[in-house]
């Protein structure tokens, strides 16, 4: 289960902060590091820090762009320091920890942690099924990159071993869930259409259902019907 | 209560773990930090480290024996990699933390990390209530100090704000979902819309959409959203 969720760090500035998160990670048994566009490459400041967690850092994949990073994913969780407008879609570490741990039994999971200073876009924010916030002290909330990494990957590690407890038959359950790419064609065909129908003015309604469709939950067969229902009323305009 | 639990550091090595220890405590709501015998004083290093969390740093309170720090507490609870002797006593974060804020109500409270390489001394251990060990990969649980004192700090946070929790009222908080009359609507202006479009021939479809949007944890707002997409296409076939 574990090895199948991934650390995503998006335009980390400072190459201590990756080793240092490695460590965090591999102390609770996460190996796999995805690094997008990194500001510093890993470097001696990296691989010092990571102390006996420098295998994670050398594996670490790099890419460069957001999309390339969860692109096989079924479920992404961005974290933020400025969440407050996310209300419905808000997951705290331990919530995080059992959603991202039930579904990797059989797909990939990636949890996506945004720049030190500014955080994750708004567009990639758009982007992820659930939006995690630590439950920080109100008056000062400044965790470290790394100490967030380590809050979050100790609560999947507590997830996976209360599963691993409950000895659950782990295999033969299928991956019923549309990936990230399969998703995003999804979005692309309902801004399309109803742009084209005169019902989507602006990006605030796309945000929405997103927001909806990211966290429902919606299976694979389902997004058939809906696509199918989308092709109905394109084929009606013809 | 988070105001009577201390985090107390022996005989730590490095002034840069001071002020990391001191930052997590403070994003976790904590203020009480003691030292003992510290081989480093606080310097500009740990100020550094410390970030916003300066006057966590000033305040602390050096004294010279594990005793003097512990005095005044009547749970203490002492933490180090090597604990696999203590059996009976051992306890994990999330058990620390329910405790610690229980006694904290009207007690004082201890929390002891050791020192860097080789923890609390027996006769150190044999002092505290308990003791507490963290759930570490077992092929590398080198977890840093500040990192430890986090993990902890954040389930005594979690501790709290459960604790807070249950004793306000649960009243106000406003409806947002749908009810089952809006639902039906929603679902017979589907079923119109989509059969005269020759989409839906028989109640296969109707069962799958169903049961994907009650459980979907769809919103009033967005409900409304989904409405005038249906709207939209029916206005474009008349």
């Amino acid at each position: 289960m574990l090895e199948n969720i991934r650390i995503v760090l998006v335009e980390t500035s400072h190459s201590g902060n990756i080793g240092s998160a490695a460590r965090a990670m591999k102390t609770m048994g996460l190996q796999s590091l995805y690094l997008v566009a990194p500001k510093q490459l890993v470097d001696d400041q990296a691989i010092a820090l990571a102390a006996g967690a420098e295998d994670v850092v050398k594996k670490a994949i790099t890419v460069t762009s957001f999309d390339e990073a969860i692109a096989d994913c079924s479920l992404v969780i961005g974290t933020s320091a400025r969440l407050r407008h996310l209300q419905s879609t808000l997951i705290e570490p331990r919530e995080c920890g059992v959603k991202a741990i039930t579904h990797s039994i059989n797909s990939q999971v990636a949890i996506v942690f945004g720049r030190e200073r500014i955080g994750l876009t708004n567009e990639e924010l758009l982007k992820c099924h659930y939006h995690l916030t630590i439950p920080a002290n109100p008056e000062y909330s400044s965790l470290n990159l790394a100490m967030a990494v380590q809050l979050v990957c100790y609560e999947l590690r507590m997830a996976f071993l209360s599963k691993k407890e409950k000895t659950l038959p782990l295999s033969t359950i299928e991956n019923i869930y549309p990936n990230s790419a399969e998703m995003e064609h999804f979005f692309m065909h309902i801004e399309q259409l109803y742009t084209e129908l005169g019902f989507i003015k602006n990006q605030g309604v796309m945000s929405k259902l997103r927001r909806f469709y990211l966290r429902s939950g919606l299976e694979k067969n389902e997004l058939n019907i809906l696509q199918g229902m989308l092709s109905a009323v394109k084929k009606q305009l013809k």
